[in-house]
């Protein structure tokens, strides 16, 4: 009944609140005799660190240090579950007194207490954004099975503020702090931000996820089809409003001979399937969309109601972002990793030798 | 591993291929003393039924006509399995011949063959949307929960082949084969689905789905979170390539002022939250969207290849619609009803007595 | 929440009652390509047959005809759902009108009442041993996953009426109709089980399953080690109350040293862990055994109450057995089968090609 | 298709390796509102501490300390994870290196190995006792569910060495370092233990677990029974080798005439079911036996292989008890309160409101 573990295969499951004493992730299912280390890990949080973002983000510091607690034996995974731990250092409860007894417009707060009959409301509590840095660390061990078939994930920022991507230069992502694959939009992106922020507004975007090299032959019909499990996945967390893979919300508007993508000998000559054909992958690049809502904490006046139901003004202060985007591109990336993962282990053999790695497909047997 | 059951509470899972000799579903978890008969389903599968789309749809007959096999005891459920059954009448298999060695593309000939390495080339075998019929009568099994609350669930078209719906005049949703709640829009939606048949093309819509008396607190977050759970339903039927919950996409293109929903005594004042926040329902009407792919078989000619990978031409001719809009609105409504039942049945408790029933918020108790 | 279904990569979902239209099972998660006809499935299903018990038994006639309504094609699974079915031929419900209103010693009627608030009364609805028609149709098909391994597994009864088997002649089985491994104990537990029957009462026994060729390597700890999974899949079979694996409760008395199975280097010395050790499979032969109570069914007189609570005597006529044993056995090979398809299918990589099966350890990649 | 997560409902995932920094439990399920303290937890795990069990155990000091680290917000549960840790202290593998290349016979070096490619040779790893704490930490936290029905759930030992207790004198359990419920029976079975420790051997026993004042309805048929989920639980615990229900393998050797419970007015006359009726509860106490199989490290010489294949001789020294009786009743007594308050919560309607808790019967909506 609960909802707070992910995936059948490489099943993850996340615990912990923002003002708690720590977060953490608990993996089972995870292959062994992977080599991994907690700088592995380490790496792919420091990238959803606050900070990276500029001045569109919060200055709250989270050093977001990851413990292994079990699992691995002399730099490998043994099979046995992986417990991921991170304290929570910079949790300064005292500054959401004041939230205790009013509901945040588009936050949890409500919906919490209607849900459990209790809250904690320091910082949203389980709702918090801060939940995700669990998934983050997750993921990064998910890469581990993605990297036998080399497949390559990324996320980037092609929205934000009403200011479009136009290029799509994948080696751009790293060099702006909004990961935007286009570096003229990035600053246009950033100006924009800025001003909502100036006002004490926030804004939404839109982040791409994209995997290559994923191999033919993933998903589940009828219900867990891979387009489906990704739609969960990213709707999963908690700002995003729409999900669309491939062509998306454009099909509505495409004939068939427009939208099906042609068959080469040994390719798709398009791809508006976004790389999934009956819930099955196809060996073209997944490519997903999610419209990352503007975070509803801001400092303009709003209408509420307090835990009494008597109705009162508020502005949210406190450290907040001018927008999830920076911060939910990693977090993004990190569940179309635990998907992949998770449809790999249900899908192909994992062989882990001494020296070497081998993937078999189930059915024809043939090294890939 | 395989995916051929939905639900947790309320899980439902689905057999059946296209030209077999039937299809069905098994319902588990469905509650006691529930008055079920063979003619609720059917009225269900009647909306379903081919014709009543009109021009727009092919001339293949599907009785589907449903039987109860198991789990009911004198026209009341059990709480045992609900065995639903529907035999394939009119499987005209000799017409697909000529397609078994060829991938159509679009559809998922190629993948299916690459996941399992056979595939039933008849008709689409277990991809094809006949499979939709056994979510149908579920969901008409799961409405019986969803009676207990007056929750009431609806699904219109309001865009075809480029035409959107301006009206949401609901009532005129049952007055036109399209099931669009614009008298006027559905006739040029039909005109222009038809120009498009008439040159061998097919067009894509968009489908809304409204639950409307949704009690707050169904969700479980962090990962089966509601609209998580919704983006997966829509998104696991054959055609869809996108899902939005309330203000979808367009939240990307909002400022937090705009897009939060203030709060005042006893309501939301707006819905761009789609009655839902932070993955739990907040008590407001659950909104979301569904874009439907344009279908893939078109009688125009199409670069594709043949089982030995040489490339070739097709024309896909046989039974089809130009739109899969009429015939798919029934089964998104399924799938947001087997959503809603199963988190109803996680969250709330189910009293039926010989002369009463009462649900009680597992909570505080109070009888809603 | 809801308890029908089996099994982790091999799923198996029974419905149906014992005075239902059918009953039968969807199997989700066989592997595409295994060779699967009826007459395989009915083979099986022939030796559950009443009759074969000879005067042990009741003279209810049940054809159970099965039906394979999906997930095969041109005689090969395709990894689709398998839909099994029989119909319900010899169900005469008017017999069981006199215990509408009383609650039966020894059966399901007062529970199943206590958990869903109505019942099917007649010969016990989902509660009857008819259920168990649809696991060994399960189990037969799950025998496919096991022939790749070469995989046999047997049931035999070692004990009936108070005599026990002293031999274990396993090519005795199939010689006599209580499949007893010793020809002369048959012979006494037939007159032994008569005795009791002739007087009005019942008789209880013990079932010895076998499984031999079973790779190590098989079973998932903590939670789900081999010997817990096969623990439950025995112990959920109507009539059983103990079960034993290895040395079983005798274990209880023995010391390390008698107990432990020392090794040498080509097999274990001794098997009394029964073919698993820390919950996973060791190479040994899988043993294991299920005491049967004794049918609860007797017409001899019982103290019982009515619906009402009210004390009342009670003598339970009808078409019933001296014994559960000789249709029982089946059922319990069934449940090994189910066991073994599954966790092979958990760690196995299955490969079937058009010429050849093969099978990979997950790990080390060798043909096995 | 990983196995360390036990319960439905009620959702258990234990992580951790004997020699490794920590170990822990996920517990995801839990109702909110509950007052829950680590000195609750502490409480149970200090039953399970070392020492307890006097001469028959070994010396290893582990404080056991439990830490929690969510899912609570000022002593009360709010329906979040609680994520459980406790530290490693004592753990010195040193005096495992040994034991690296050989397989100690009884123990899970050798599948381990077979079932992963690799193992954490310290202490047994995963496999080892201590991974049980964990159980018993969650186990805590289940009997506050059972709390709100007032059930109470014992285990005691009541077979060890040979000595069988006589008595049920459920008030001496807490008197004496075995658990049992015989006070003569106990002085017999500590000079029987200690006599086969002298010469270096160790012995089994049998524990009985007892749960009173369990309402009648819970368990779901036909899989998920409630007396094949005891047997599941009980028999994942590593040393168990048989499980018994109620008359148990008695039942075997028993009539119907005998083994039926007759039912009187207010209750059932006998209780050869052991509480349990087709797998439901029938509010009669639910009684249950493990035979718990002498511990396998033995300081006697035993033939063995070592990792290459080669015979050769062990013997195992190091830290160990005579029996793991004393320290696998509180695991035993976990276990049924997992099961219980799994199922409780399947089954009843929880409501806790800032005064009271009611618990509701999902039925008929009476307060019990």
């Amino acid at each position: 009944m609960a909802g707070n573990t992910f995936g059948t295969a490489f099943r993850v499951t996340t615990w912990g609140e923002s003002h708690g004493p720590a977060l953490g992730a608990v993996i089972d299912g995870c292959p062994p005799r992977l080599r991994l280390s907690e700088q592995i890990i380490q790496d792919a949080l420091d990238k959803r660190k606050p900070g990276k973002g500029g001045p569109v983000e919060t200055s709250r510091k989270e050093p977001d240090r990851v413990h292994i607690l079990s699992g691995t034996f002399e730099g490998m995974t043994t099979g046995t579950p992986l417990s991921l731990l991170i304290w929570n250092k910079d949790a300064r409860s005292k500054s959401y007194d004041h939230l205790k007894e009013i509901f945040r417009p588009g936050h949890g707060d409500y919906t919490y207490l209607k849900r459990y009959g209790i809250r904690d409301h320091r910082g949203g509590g389980r709702s918090s954004g801060r939940e995700t840095a669990a998934r983050v660390a997750a993921g990064a061990v998910a890469q581990l099975v993605l990297d036998l078939f080399h497949i390559e994930v990324l996320a980037y920022t092609v929205s934000l503020a009403g200011v479009d991507a136009v290029q799509r230069d994948l080696k751009e992502i790293e060099n702006n702090r909004l990961f935007c694959p286009d570096r003229e939009a990035a600053k246009n992106m950033e100006v924009a931000a800025l001003r909502a922020r100036s006002i004490g507004d926030s804004v939404g975007g839109i982040v791409e996820v994209l995997a290559t090299r994923v191999p033919a032959g993933l998903g589940e019909p009828v219900f867990d089809k891979l387009d489906a499990e990704i739609a969960k996945a990213l709707m999963s967390v908690g700002a995003i409003k729409g999900v669309e893979i491939g062509s998306g919300m454009k099909a509505a508007y495409m004939t068939g001979s427009q939208n099906n993508d042609p068959i080469a000998a040994d390719r798709f000559v398009s791809n508006n399937a976004g790389g999934i054909l009956a819930g099955i992958s196809n060996g073209e690049p997944i490519i997903a969309k999610a419209a990352v809502k503007p975070i509803p904490s801001i400092s303009m006046e709003q209408d509420t109601i307090d835990t009494k139901g008597q109705p009162c003004k508020i502005k949210v202060g406190g450290r907040h972002d001018a927008s999830a985007i920076p911060r939910i591109v990693p977090v993004l990336k990190a569940m179309l990793q635990l998907v992949l993962a998770d449809h790999l282990l249900r899908r192909f053999q994992i062989e882990i030798t001494d020296r070497h790695a081998f993937i078999r497909d189930r059915l024809h047997g043939k090294l890939i």
